[in-house]
């Protein structure tokens, strides 16, 4: 064998829920990858799915902690004789950690590539029945923690419904501690921001919240309503991901009442 | 075999390209479907693709023309009794017709289910580096037709370049036709339309623009600069998209010059 072998990354999708998700493009290049790492920090597949992929490719998935994946220098290392496939969870690149990843091993003169896999940011809206040209700018909910409660997510929110766009809220995990953020907890956070925003007629109980759990799953659920009638339900185990629709189109509306139980007459603004 | 099945409708993404970007979920659906249609107008996967689906699975694909598509009897019915598979490119749903086609199967107290797969909508900005908490409204720009020359499309633009948004412009597709917008004219009716509109510091040759041309494919271009650069290009078969950046971070103009040959300094407003 040569000892100075052209190396190459290649960041691989690995969809929404579980080892089913993966394209066939992505599978075929995990299955001829020398490395593969995953990372469960930027987003998650429900427990055991890593091991299902191991078991289908044959090969054994190295997880990186959360310094490997910020750092980068594993895996560019790894790249740099070897061909390394990084497993991310959705469509990768969406997280800024990604791009620098990816950035550093061109930086090294490293062949890089991504292959892509559903997304979050197109099944949710899209399992709602939602219109994609209608969604504005998404926003994401951070854990509360001390000293940090900022309101921008809430201003994300109304500044789209303000143009009568939807609003899709994605929802913090902290790998680490295995812990997600439910969507009771998110819009008790969104609620809470709203009352230090202090709008006059901002975000309520009463306000129209939508809710996707497990997205891409057998056993999705989808709900719509006030935020009151969905902060109520129990969503079960993780993903889960809020949308708070703008202005609804008809179809739109129907679509929320046929597949997401919507009830009473939607109150399309916060 | 009872003369009374229950029937179901799963609406199968197919992803951006090939016959390689459908999940491992959507093969096994179109394995165990009793039909097999497939749709070409909401977008399209390169020519070929279907037949290798055919051939991997073993099963006939019938193709939908656009009115079987748009008043949906045809599957609906089929899907009365019989597990029906709807082959869609990219992630199904983001097409109103879709939407329609499962509210009508639903109506009839049809199961409707939806299997996710890449979309240029994640994808597209994903590869230029792009963040995704930093996309504005996505646009279409359709072809020109007598007496139809919207404007629409760039004040969208306009809207999220003043809030320092991106955007993605999808470009117009004429399946019956065999016709798919390229870049260059997507930027030459962009620059129609910033005419028309007529603002004083509108969009000009010298504004940014990023083309990205068959998204998820082996041979994926990527090119990011003025738009008198890059409307002097060619990029080949399709399909094209055209993304507007907003207000770019170092890091997503770094991105821009790493994999997208960004050259002058970004001129990232209008």
């Amino acid at each position: 064998m040569d000892d100075r072998r052209k190396g190459k990354l290649t960041l691989v999708g690995l969809g929404l829920h579980d080892e089913k998700d993966i394209s066939v493009r992505g599978l075929e290049e995990i299955r001829l990858a020398d490395v593969v790492f995953a990372e469960q920090y930027t987003s998650a597949l429900r427990e055991g799915a890593l091991a299902e992929i191991e078991r289908a490719c044959g090969k054994s998935v190295q997880l990186l902690d959360r310094e490997e994946l910020e750092e980068g220098a594993r895996v560019v290392e790894a790249a740099e004789e070897r061909r390394v496939a990084l497993l991310v969870a959705g469509d990768p690149m969406t997280a800024t950690t990604h791009v620098d990843l990816r950035l550093r091993a061109a930086g090294r003169s490293i062949d890089t590539a991504v292959i892509h896999a559903p997304s979050v940011l197109t099944a949710v809206p899209g399992l709602l029945g939602l219109q994609h040209y209608k969604l504005g700018r998404v926003t994401t909910l951070p854990f509360k923690r001390e000293g940090f409660a900022p309101t921008s997510p809430y201003e994300a929110i109304r500044d789209n419904m303000n143009r009568g766009l939807h609003s899709v809220v994605l929802l913090d995990i902290d790998a680490a501690a295995g812990r997600f953020m439910t969507a009771n907890e998110g819009l008790e956070l969104l609620l809470d921001m709203a009352d230090r925003a202090g709008d006059d007629d901002g975000m309520t109980t009463r306000s129209l919240a939508c809710v996707v759990a497990r997205a891409g799953s057998p056993d999705c659920i989808l709900s719509a309503g006030s935020i009151g009638e969905v902060m109520a339900m129990d969503f079960g185990p993780p993903l889960h991901t809020i949308v708070i629709p703008g202005k609804l189109h008809f179809m739109e509306e129907e679509a929320l009442r046929t597949f997401a139980g919507l009830r009473a007459r939607a109150r399309s603004h916060l």
